[in-house]
C-alpha cells in the first residue's frame, strides 16, 4: 500500500547561495539568501510561509531569526533539527508531516553552515559526541573524527565484500566528472581514479579524494501543500516517500559501532522495503539519484541497499559506469554530490533532484527524469524520499 | 472545526526520575530511565517503540543513544529538537503528526538534562545566544541572561497594566503550597507572599523567589496511536489540540526584543482562537492546567493571553484565588510548577496533566479533572496543547 501522503505535498522553490570555502558572511545571512530565493522561486507570498524546519550540528541557524529577517509573519510551525546526514532529507517529510497535520501549509526547509571558515566537522576533535560520555573511550585512542569513524566502516565492507580503494576511486572520479558542468560545484578540475590512488591516505583505507569537502553556503526548499503547489509559479515535484531507519540493533551513527552486529550493515538494506512500498515503485523506476557521499564508500553500500545492485557488487556496478551521467542507465549525483560539488550536509542533493524533475539541470540534465531519490546516512541510520513529476 | 488530528493519538505512559540539584549521573542515564519507566507504565513491548523526539539547548541526549540503551529495535522515526521552553509541549505535536503519517506508531518524548550540576541555564554568560552574532549587541551592556531578557517583558507588562511584584508574589506563593503535597517536588517548605518580597532582586523587577530552579533529572511520555493506545495499560490521554507561533512580527526569543512591538505582547493571545478552535472547546471547559512558569509573570499573561482572564487582569485573577487547587476554579500547576517542583523544561508539566486526567495525583488530584491545558514558550513565541480523557 502506498503512503498515506504520497503526493499530499510539493517542492515548489528551491534557492541556494555560492558554495565555497570562505562565505565572508554569518550563517544567519546565508540562511537568508537562500530561503529568500527559493521563496522567490516559487512566487508566493511571504505570509503564505508558515512554517520552518532546518537541521544542524550545534552550529545552526535558529528558525525564528529566520522568520525575522525574511519578515515571515505568520510562522506557526518550526523544528530545529539537532542532527546532520542522518536526517538532512528527513526533513522534508517533517515538512509533509506538518502540512498533513494542518500545523502549516508552506514550510521552508534549509541547511545554512560555514562549514569550512568557521565550524568545521571534518577534524580530529571537531566531531560531535554522539552519545554523552562516549568520547572517554574513543578519545584515549586518538578515534575522534569522521574519516576516522567511516573508516572502519569502509574497511569492514572491503574485508567481507573483496572491494578495493580502485572501487572508491570510481565514485570520486564519477562525480568529479559530473562536477565540471555544475556552474555551483567547488571541485570542476578533472579528476582520475590514477589521481584518486595518489592521493594521500587520510585514515586508511580512506584517502584525501574519498572524503567529502568541508564547505560554506545555504541551501533551502520550500514544501507545499499540493492544491497551493499547482497554483505557483514552478512545476510542482512531489514527495512521493519517505523513510527512516537503520540496523536491527540501534544506535545513532558511531554509537552504532559498539552495538552493530557488521559495521558493512549499513541503514539502507533496513528501509528499502518500506521506502519503495509506500513509494508504489522499485529502484528500476528511478531515473537520477543524489546518493549521500559524504565519504565514497557510502555511495557503494546504498546503491546494494536501496536495490540498484546486489550486495558487495556496488564496485563493480560504478566501474561499469551505470552511475555516469555519460552513458549510465542510474545516474547518481549529476551536479558531483558532497564530494565534488560542496557539502551543504545533504540537502544540496534534494536541490538537485527537484532541478533534474524540473528539467532545468542545462548540461547535466537527465532526459526526462520523472522519479528521483535522495539519501542521507550518519552511521548506521538514515533516511531517504522519492521525488516524482 | 476542530483538528484533523484530534483524538487519534494519546498520551499511554509517563515517567520520571527524581529532581534534584546533582543527580550524580549522566544525562544518558536519566533518559534511559525516565524512558523505561514510560514504557513500562504504558506495558508495551519496546520492539513497538518505533519513534523518539525530544528537545534541548546544546545539552540533550541523541535519540539513538536511548534507543540502543533501551533496547529499541524499531526505531524508524527520530526528531531531536534544538529547542527549549517553546517548543516543549509542541514535541507531542510533533509525535502525533510522525503517527498520522505513518512514519511511527509509539513515539517517545522525553526531556533529561543535568540542569543545575552541568548546564545551567540560568546565569550570565550560559544562556544561548538565539540568533548568531545577536550577542555582539547584548553582551557589551551586560545582557546576556534568561532572568536578564525576561525582565525586560516583566517590567513592559507591569508598566502597561498597573501589575506589581506582589501579583507576581502570589503565583509563587500558590505554586509552592501546590507543591507542598507532591512528593517529586523540589521545593516543598511553605513560602508566603511576604516571603517573596523579602527575596532578593536578581534582574529588577524579579526576585529570587520569581524565578524557576535549575533542576537535574529527565522526564518522558509515551505517545501511541489512538487504536493501540486502547489496548494499553492504562487510561489514554489524548490529543485534542496543538497549536505554536507567536506576535505577528515573529522574532525567536530574545531576537524578538529588537522586532517586537510591545514588550507585554506575548504568544499566548496569538495562538488561543487556533487552539480553543481545534479543540472545539475553550478556555471554559479547562480542568486542569500546566501553565509554563519559567518566571512567575508569564503565568499572568498567558491565563490572559488563553483566555482565562482579560488582558491585564492576571494578577487580580491570581490573587483572588482561582489558580489555587484549594478553592480555585481553574486550579494551574497542580504539581508546583518549574518555580517548585523543578525545572524540566517544562515536559514535567504535561507529564502531571496526564496524572491529573487519569487521576492519579493523589492529595494534588483535580476532581473529575477530563480536559487540562499544557504550554511552553520562550520569549515572543510559545506552544500549547490540549489534552483529555
Amino acid at each position: 500500500m502506498t503512503w498515506s501522503l504520497a503526493r499530499k505535498v510539493a517542492v515548489t522553490g528551491i534557492g541556494w547561495t555560492d558554495y565555497s570555502r570562505r562565505s565572508g558572511r554569518s550563517v544567519l545571512g546565508l540562511a537568508l539568501e537562500a530561503g529568500q530565493k527559493a521563496i522567490d522561486d516559487a512566487g508566493i507570498a511571504p505570509d503564505r510561509v508558515d512554517g520552518i524546519v532546518n537541521f544542524g550540528l550545534n552550529d545552526t541557524v535558529y528558525p525564528h531569526a529566520v522568520a525575522t529577517g525574511l519578515g515571515l509573519r505568520n510562522v506557526r510551525h518550526e523544528v530545529m533539527n539537532q542532527g546532520g546526514g542522518n536526517i538532512c532529507v528527513a526533513t522534508l517529510a517533517q515538512a509533509a508531516m506538518a502540512i498533513e497535520a494542518d500545523m502549516a501549509d508552506n514550510v521552508l526547509v534549509f541547511r545554512a553552515m560555514n562549514g569550512r571558515s568557521e565550524t568545521r566537522l571534518g577534524g580530529t576533535g571537531r566531531s560531535i559526541e554522539p552519545a554523552p560520555g562516549e568520547a572517554q573511550y574513543t578519545a584515549p585512542v586518538g578515534w575522534m573524527s569522521y574519516p576516522q569513524y567511516i573508516a572502519m566502516m569502509a574497511r569492514r565492507y572491503m574485508v567481507k565484500y573483496g572491494a578495493t580503494s580502485e572501487d572508491f576511486g570510481h565514485v570520486a572520479a564519477t562525480f568529479r566528472a559530473h562536477a565540471r558542468s555544475n556552474e555551483r560545484a567547488m571541485m570542476r578540475e578533472p579528476m582520475t581514479v590514477a589521481d584518486h590512488q595518489a592521493s594521500r591516505l587520510i585514515a586508511d583505507p580512506l584517502r584525501l579524494m574519498d572524503i567529502c569537502l568541508e564547505s560554506d553556503g545555504a541551501c533551502a526548499l520550500l514544501v507545499s501543500r499540493a492544491d497551493e503547489a499547482r497554483d505557483l509559479a514552478r512545476k510542482p515535484v512531489y514527495l512521493l516517500a519517505a523513510s527512516h531507519g537503520g540496523s536491527a540493533r540501534p544506535g545513532y551513527a558511531f554509537d552504532g559501532f559498539f552495538t552493530t552486529d557488521d559495521l558493512a550493515d549499513m541503514y539502507a538494506a533496513h528501509i528499502a522495503d518500506d521506502l519503495w512500498g509506500k513509494a508504489g515503485l522499485g529502484p528500476a523506476e528511478v531515473d537520477v539519484a543524489s546518493v549521500y557521499d559524504c565519504f565514497t564508500y557510502s555511495v557503494l553500500t546504498q546503491l546494494e541497499g536501496f536495490g540498484f545492485c546486489p550486495p558487495g557488487e556496488g564496485g563493480a556496478y560504478v566501474r561499469d559506469g551505470h552511475i555516469a551521467l555519460d552513458g549510465g542507465d542510474m545516474p547518481v549525483n549529476p551536479h558531483g554530490g558532497l564530494l565534488s560539488e560542496a557539502y551543504i550536509h545533504g540537502l544540496n542533493g534534494a536541490v538537485e533532484m527537484v532541478s533534474q524533475l524540473r528539467g532545468e539541470s542545462g548540461e547535466r540534465q537527465v532526459p526526462e527524469a520523472e522519479v528521483a531519490l535522495a539519501t542521507g546516512f550518519g552511521g548506521t541510520t538514515g533516511s531517504a524520499v522519492v521525488l516524482g513529476v
